[in-house]
């Protein structure tokens, strides 16, 4: 079938040639379905899994393709804003290239991810606030040092890392009905939407935020950007207040849906998914799970897929939230 | 470098070929530096991950070879005595090929375990006693049915399974120095074993087997087999109690080392695996780090790699373990 034309910024034979140079380390991760876990949900679940390689989430995908265009280039150091999972990533693909690497990450962002940070051996700067400021921090620093400012979701490359999971997600012979995609700022959701959409034109595209950062979800029903005073939530990898003008574009060619979710039902669903497919998530992981709970009818007997895109989670908090 | 020779029962072609039967969805497994566990161990670790997939651990590799040569022979039932895993294992390849599968399991297994055999379709047989009363019930089960039993360790197909992990570990470009595999029967210890002393015979295959149930890892050192009058330890997967001759004969051409480790330290290793990976496991899979925590300065600063063979476990009784 010849894939279906999305006017986005993405293209799939970038995205193709984006695994000649992302590390295989975070490629072909497993996909399989979850027996245990579906019979809890009333719905066949697939599980992508991101979490089993040296940065815990998919975010290596993006950051390889980034330090590795940095180093073509002859850069040497590279800056960017972080809730913790693009830093951690960034860190670990700059090390390996020898690149310095600056992260800027709230003060709030989870220990467990800033100590990785640290110890992969970037430069970490704190910042008082929210991601917002932290990005606000990082675009100085990066204008100052005169140094590559690498920004999740607008610039391309963290969509086409993202997007090589929808290639994979595509392979396989058995296609599902939906995928159900964590929305933040959008590089994962643009990037995977984008592919499943383009090659499995039948398969529907559902975004998940959580109702207390919901502006990209309401930015997408309103087909205008939409900023919240406030964000508030657990997963903080999807913490997001202000919304990108061509991130929303793409967004709406190629979700068929953005649902919100509450928190209790993402503490549900990372409850499920230790207690039946014995994975340990972070809270932005547990949101396609959170998605089915909120809506049973809408997925009875259907076959879903669910990204499981990050586990670097604080485990105090973890067994605060979980009660395990 | 040309493979060594090796007296056993496993050839190199045999194993290669194995992969190509196995369904994709057990092979190629995660393998990646784990930076954040290695830093508590004093030493690089290497994670091989056999969890992630339809069954758990890795004993879907042996059921699938097993299972598809039962269909080319036209063959309808097969027969298994398990602890849990295998049985779970060959429950999937069976129900995919449309076999009966039966399985004998003792009815102290965990219960986690129990109920996915059933979920998978497979008739469940409980018995009395441990997994040697279980693996006696099996044997007269095939012989009254006329069907296969499969005898996890002793039927090569189950050891050329395991040994396909090997494989994977010895593509890596960068070569561990050491490779630390959970002892029960011997499958995985003679496969991977095997495959990692053909390819690379300078890297030290070490088997971990728990102190409670020692009787490969006693046979092993007194080059005889060794029996043992009861089996006590919280790692169900690994607590056999007669080894079998051909199985001590390969682990004897292929094992540099075989270790016993005390309950504690498969507990304490569960916790750094939580705690420092992220990965719930159970206790056969925390052998290789029980192992290093018994003898820190015999693996300070050197690269080991780690089979997480499985993460069937109750919840209930690994909170109670780890005190998560």
């Amino acid at each position: 079938m010849k894939p279906i034309l999305l006017d986005t910024r993405l293209r799939l034979d970038r995205i193709r040639a984006a695994r000649q140079v992302i590390d295989p380390i975070y490629l072909d991760t497993p996909q399989y379905e979850c027996d245990a876990l579906g019979r809890r949900l009333g719905c066949a679940v697939t599980v992508k899994l991101e979490t089993a390689n040296p940065v815990r989430s998919f975010k290596g995908r993006g950051t390889e393709l980034v330090a590795s265009q940095l180093t073509e280039q002859g850069r040497t150091a590279v800056v960017c804003a972080s809730a913790g999972n693009l830093g951690q990533a960034l860190a670990w693909s700059g090390r390996r290239r020898g690149l310095e690497v600056t992260v800027v990450a709230p003060r709030s962002a989870p220990a467990a991810k800033l100590d990785r940070i640290r110890a992969l051996g970037a430069e970490l700067e704190l910042v008082a606030g929210d991601f917002e400021a932290a990005r606000e921090r990082a675009v100085s620093l990066a204008r100052e040092r005169d140094v590559r400012l690498v920004e999740d979701s607008l610039d391309i490359e963290t969509c086409e890392g993202a997007a090589t999971i929808g290639l994979e997600l595509a392979s396989r012979a058995a296609p599902v009905d939906a995928v159900l995609i964590a929305l933040g700022g959008g590089a994962m959701a643009t990037g995977v939407g984008f592919v499943v959409k383009s090659l499995l034109p039948g398969v529907e595209v559902i975004c998940v935020q959580p109702a207390g950062a919901p502006a990209m979800t309401r930015s997408w029903h309103e087909r205008r950007v939409v900023t919240t005073e406030s964000a508030d939530t657990i997963a903080d990898g999807v913490a997001g207040r202000y919304p990108i003008a061509a991130v929303l574009d793409d967004l709406l060619e190629v979700a068929d849906d953005a649902v919100l979710v509450q928190e209790e039902s993402i503490v549900a669903g990372m409850r499920l998914l230790l207690e039946h497919a014995g994975l340990v998530v972070e809270p932005s992981a547990a949101l396609g799970v959170a998605a089915v709970l909120e809506d049973r009818d809408r997925f009875a007997g259907r076959h879903v897929a669910t990204v499981v895109c990050g586990s670097n989670v604080d485990m105090d908090a973890y067994r605060r939230w979980v009660r395990v």
